[in-house]
């Protein structure tokens, strides 16, 4: 054995990661998450999402309690800046996934982090969204990560650790998104 | 003219955007957003995203108050359950501005909307995540969303409006997105 169940490392159990690792070994289908969100508009860039239901480990899950998150717009861009706009939600979502997914990924070396901070700055050129200009990317043209980080870790394991992230992966990588458009 | 600056549709000060895309089209450099956020673990899987200052109209500027996001895991992916999880936060921000996006197209094109709501679901294989299976993407393999919309506007118009969605164009296009370590 190479833990017990009651050691965590990073605040991470590790005994119950590796649980998890091996009875996704066994049993693949385990692996499958389908997370979800609702989302309501309010007037103008005010919306509010909710994360309520999700499937994990072949079943449906709830959060404890459901989970909200508000958007709204600087007033530069007409909003009323009561909350996050939504490509920083986006980048939000970017940067809570790589610091997890380094806390885990070294806290399944065995490997213990005193502190992990991080900077995100993302190009938007507005002449896209706007189309004013045909050539012009609508998303994120691009995205300049720093981490620092105080632990026994090399920068490049780092680096390789933090590419596993996956919204990291979401952003680097094209998804399929399906829309449905329905009258009511 | 087609507005006054006192209009507003669907909540969007319309001869604001008016104006704003005329001022783009004269000086286009007045598109370029920068978007930024701070990121800070805490343990295990809580980390704060903070937003406070961005770069757009030629200038930096700030959100009136820092604004947080927070970031945890539910109890089945070893967290406490007291946050959205990233892929969730990331999630919420492609439903905002798929949310955000219809709400001021449609007010560009004069078109009131009496309801806005959608629903996300979006894969996640975890053996991607846990390096269990090299074939396997790390990040969502595929996202569903249905809109319900109460409007002058028929289902194709919607759809290639939401498609003007930046959140939604980081998603479905490539980021680049570059890393850099430093041991602190």
């Amino acid at each position: 054995m190479t833990s017990t169940t009651n050691e965590t490392t990073n605040g991470v159990h590790v005994g119950n990661l590796i649980n998890t690792v091996h009875a996704i070994q066994r049993q693949p289908k385990l692996a499958a998450l389908k997370l979800r969100v609702q989302n309501k508009w309010a007037t103008g860039p005010r919306s509010t999402a909710t994360l309520d239901s999700f499937f994990g480990l072949c079943q449906e899950m709830h959060h404890e309690h459901p989970l909200e998150i508000y958007s709204d717009e600087p007033a530069v861009v007409l909003g009323t800046d009561t909350a996050p706009n939504p490509a920083e939600i986006a980048l939000a979502g970017l940067s809570a996934c790589m610091t997890t997914t380094l806390a885990y990924k070294a806290a399944g070396m065995g490997v213990e982090l005193e502190s992990v901070e991080s900077e995100y700055e993302g190009d938007v050129d507005l002449q896209g969204f706007l189309e004013l200009n045909p050539e012009t990317e609508i998303g994120y043209t691009e995205v300049r990560v720093k981490f620092k980080v105080k632990g026994d870790l090399d920068e490049a394991t780092i680096e390789e650790m933090l590419k596993k992230s996956p919204v990291y992966n979401t952003f680097t990588k094209p998804v399929k998104v399906k829309i449905l458009v329905e009258k009511v």
